[in-house]
């Protein structure tokens, strides 16, 4: 019945009641009688705050990893669709090899899955009942923490009632894997803010993240990447604040412990917020097929290819490397690309090789020619979807 | 033999050859010709550094979990010693409760055990080889991924080539755990420094730990302590820096990465030195037995366990509170502590108590009376010692 | 007459309007018409967020400006009454010197003055008007920013739209002196629970600050230094946020500049409270000089002074130093003090000295014998009481 | 001579003497006899090292504001150089706006003048001898803290002994304005790293901060302004290992004091480094004048502009606002852009506008038509070359 006042709005808080624990044993002495002053027999404010600690925080891990698991199925769909398409992958922002946006993509559902593997270690290792330690030694009343424990769902109650009360590490693990998880989106918003921005055009967000000017209409601003990035500052700031918070105390509880509510409300909630929008990404995101295809002849992103394939052929990889560099260098002084060049001039300077090698230095050998797991070839991606999908079935999705 | 050169210091280092890779490969050259020249098959610096990265944080992880057993091993040795003795256990500074020192130090290793937990799931989540993974697409040589990561000892394979070379996690779940670890650490220093303070002085720390002043040889200043309390802050500062840094990037390799070794390096020699520390800190310390127990007459730290007494005669709780709270303000009006009750001056006030009473209200009433799991009773405190040393055995210690 | 809508709570805040900016012009085109429209000409909402910013911290430096000046005064109030009572002050939290709590006291006024400095300098720096930037590169409307900037009271106007629209440094600097004056409240709280905990006890916090416990009466939690501490690691925290954020960003506007305020605001509020606190703080907080006196007893803390004594009889400094610490080391032996010492054992190590010896070795010796500005003794801190006056009637308190 | 013997690496160093002091004093002794002794008279490590630190500290922030005086001189004169040429500013990292490469380089050395000033008012306040403070409460020896002040050259002594051996005010707030130093160069190395990307290309870096690939010649990695970018993310870690590690101290002198120097050293490290970098850069910098000027006409950069010169000719600016809106959007789906409109066409929706309107969507505009103060017209630029060129002729560059 109380419990029903409260979700109805018609519970009568009374300020003169101290807090929400005063508030219910009084509220339930107006109902029952004396009988009500004993609902606080063997606690403490101390075990209730620790209680309730822990279970928000073993609520909003359970949630983070149901939105990972809806996010990492948008995500292969979309690795699926542009499995066979080309662009040209980065190291330090400049081009580096072609790479299928299927394995791009790919490569961020691993980083959410070990965020979902991270999660599941902590409801383990977090997953103890703190009722009964009352303000920090126990009570001399007869409890069974062990029952309380297991009415709440719990695997165990504390093994020691000094630790449990003063016992932070729940919080600070949650934000430890916040932080994890959200500089993860925040390195892929990174990627899609450079990939949308006016000269590169790689890909297109969908209207829902942007906001543009009325008067300029072609100027679609990633806000909500922006503020996925921002926020992970934000995020870092707020796990910064508790770790400071908990390293200046001595053990047990001090009022300073109040302040850990603060960052992490504030934490639990960007996180969950900042999956949503991931949803809505993952499910409008467009890629401009056509315009990443062409950034691919800039430069000689075929090098490695070719030299690989000359080591195939037998040339130690050192000497490989050294040939394919003398010939990229040449090419530019004359203003060619390898793919200018006929199998005679290839000849020339590599006695061995024969028609393949006009395949290996096209883009598209890439995902043909590479085969082994976790590559980008295509073997490999069709491997990984396939797994993804285990992984989903695994967890019900 | 190339091993043993660099082990031996007899290894020709030339700063002409780039780096560590460059050199090996030069002087494989140097001892068995140009098939020295095929060592960087299918390699590339991106899945090397990658591989070096994980080897020294899997290594890390371990050591510290080895050095958690020893200590947790020290501190039920002096739990085991201290298990009767009493000393007022706090809440915001103020004396709170009797409590035992056996069970003082056995919360502290509750706190190293959900340490060790932690880097047990970080090996399983990160034992994953990333050779093979190239610059960051992978090859288009036969290679076997899966063979090298067996050979390796790893548990698997990259999933995705990409994502494994740019993929810092592991640094990152590292630094976060010796955060923890450290913020325990510091935790306990600063109820120590405190303990063993001019005008407290329950405790003597070794004095391997302490500096004197030849001028004031009874001043033992607890050094060791307090850097262990600073050196938290450095820890806590280096995994701020790695937060920031991985915050800042897109995905891939970026050479802002190279940064993260100044950050991981420091973290781990400060936690591997931080944990020698507290093997002297242990095996050292002693309790000030009698200055702690007469600290135990200075308030009324039995008030709970008089209520709860009172409770289990029949009267509610928050009546059973009230009570107590007249009386204690009863006795301080008339400079006298509970102990100096007579039974009928209880009586007066409490009709249904008896004799009991008389040893409800001395501080070794809370070694006896609290029966329950986690409770700092002397039962309570025998179980936990018993788990302990199966915890121990389980790890072979 | 919008102004005083918004003041009386009646203006009419319309969701259709997207911001603030937009519901004041539409309001003001339904009192005047058309030429409402032209409200916004010559403005853009980077160059009025960035206004509103510099407003804000501005005024927030200078509201603590005055805090601390009436802090100063309390304090300075507080050291004159406590002038000539002495505790042991020390390092390392072991006792190590007498000293005067009129001392101590204005050491902290030292700390609160740098801090008024520096947003002194703050507001020098960034009275700098951003109006006429723009989105970022100015207006071709024929506008003054000169005059504006003078209207608004600001020093000048911006000397480069680009750079002053993406500027957010008075938001990080006030942040950081606010970690600098938090962490100077948070080290004295630190103190004043140390003072003020059970064993220790040479400090009574005004009820006020303290909660207590309806059933322990004699436990006086020092809630508020508490909450002191722990809300400068919250704003550590935001201040790392801020930081972390603006390091991410390319120059010019950003939408995750939109997080500041989260930041900031937290930021503000925080310093402002905890000023307030200190006022509570400084007028209730009692000395309680016989228990801090009579732990002057404890040590051997005027082992400097005799030393020092000796070097100004001639004995070099490194001898002195040597005899007192054999003295000391004797004394404890015999379980005697420096004042149980007569003449004549005196006489025995240090044939120079005389009568005067007897006092050297008196806590209140330190009062006495420190004679330079800056130190412990009374013509120091009476010359320090008379400067702070004179910096307080600077400031027109 | 022993200052010689040090800068020699004659100087006879023993482990039997605890420290640098020590080994000093004993060395005089050997040289000088028993009065070498007196060295230590009225001094304390405490006091000695808050000296060193003070020293050290003002001595940095007077070289970072050198290096910065020749990098304004740099900055300006490649802002001379590249004044009237133009690229498309952003916000939202989209195109908004046209402008002058001299006024965004210029709105970079705002940001260091503002650091200069910092730098400044950080030299007026710390400029005060910590020396007579002894280890916490000054001398009872006839000490003259002025004088010695005076002779090392700072404005002034102490003003409390406890404060200023505690005090690491100097070293706190160094740090932060190095973070605020460091903030702008990696604010600009992410715009020069994005232009300098391979689809992007509006400028070239000095080989001298790139590292290159010899199987790819044509990839050229920005190494520096990425390490630039990532050893700002250090600095604001060891910041914040500062903040964190004086927030958790008591006032007075702790060890963990000691921890302090890691972070501060690496930071002054870094900084200065960092702008050692920046002359590189600024001194070989090349923009891509062609391909910046060439990306202006991928958008509708010029329609604020036009709002603007319709507001000039009387028409209200929401309203202008909205007309221009309608005509880009036009044109849009005609597939044209604001300059291949002709005046007729522009007068069928503007009535009012003339010949002049044609000049008006022309990139150039933007140079020609802002004439205030601080906007990007080239009266505005050479009205700052000129004023930087007076901050530079004060400062004696």
């Amino acid at each position: 019945m109380i419990r029903r006042e409260i979700t109805d709005g018609t519970f009568p808080f009374r300020d003169e009641f101290e807090d929400i624990h005063m508030n219910i044993e009084q509220r339930l002495r107006e109902l029952v009688g004396e009988t009500g002053g004993k609902l606080h027999t063997g606690r403490s404010r101390n075990d209730q705050v620790a209680l309730d600690l822990r279970l928000y925080c073993l609520g909003a891990a359970s949630g983070w990893q149901k939105s990972i698991w809806r996010l990492v199925g948008l995500i292969a769909e979309r690795a699926e669709e542009f499995k066979t398409n080309l662009f040209p992958a980065w190291t330090h922002m400049q081009a580096a090899q072609p790479m299928s946006w299927g394995h791009y993509f790919l490569s961020l559902a691993e980083m959410l899955a070990r965020d979902e593997a991270r999660l599941s270690s902590f409801q383990l290792l977090h997953s103890v009942s703190p009722l009964g330690a009352g303000a920090l030694s126990g009570s001399s009343l007869p409890l069974a923490p062990e029952v309380t424990a297991e009415i709440l769902g719990f695997s165990g109650s504390f093994g020691n009632s000094y630790d449990v009360v003063g016992d932070r590490d729940a919080l600070l693990e949650l934000s430890q894997i916040a932080v994890q998880l959200m500089i993860h989106l925040s390195r892929w918003a990174e990627d899609f803010i450079y990939m949308a921005s006016t000269p590169v055009g790689w890909i297109d967000l969908p209207d829902s993240l942007c906001t543009g000017s009325s008067m300029m209409p072609q100027k679609k601003n990633p806000d909500l990447l922006e503020l996925t990035r921002g926020k992970t500052a934000s995020v870092i700031g707020h796990c910064t604040g508790l770790m400071t918070l908990l390293k200046g105390l001595p053990t047990s509880y001090q009022r300073d412990l109040q302040q850990d509510k603060e960052h992490l409300f504030s934490i639990v909630d960007t996180v969950t917020d900042s999956l949503e929008v991931q949803t809505l990404l993952w499910a409008g995101l467009d890629v401009k097929v056509e315009k990443a295809q062409a950034a691919l002849d800039n430069g000689f992103l075929m090098a490695t290819e070719l030299a690989e394939y000359l080591v195939a052929k037998g040339v130690p990889f050192r000497a490989a490397h050294h040939q394919v560099g003398s010939l990229v260098k040449q090419c530019i002084d004359q203003d060619r690309t390898l793919s200018d060049m006929s199998l005679d001039e290839f000849r020339i300077l590599f006695p061995l090789v024969d028609e393949e090698v006009l395949e290996v230095v096209r883009p598209e050998g890439a995902l043909l020619r590479r085969t082994h797991k976790g590559s980008t070839g295509i073997r490999s991606i069709e491997l990984q979807l396939k797994n993804w999908q285990s992984w989903l079935d695994q967890r019900g999705e």
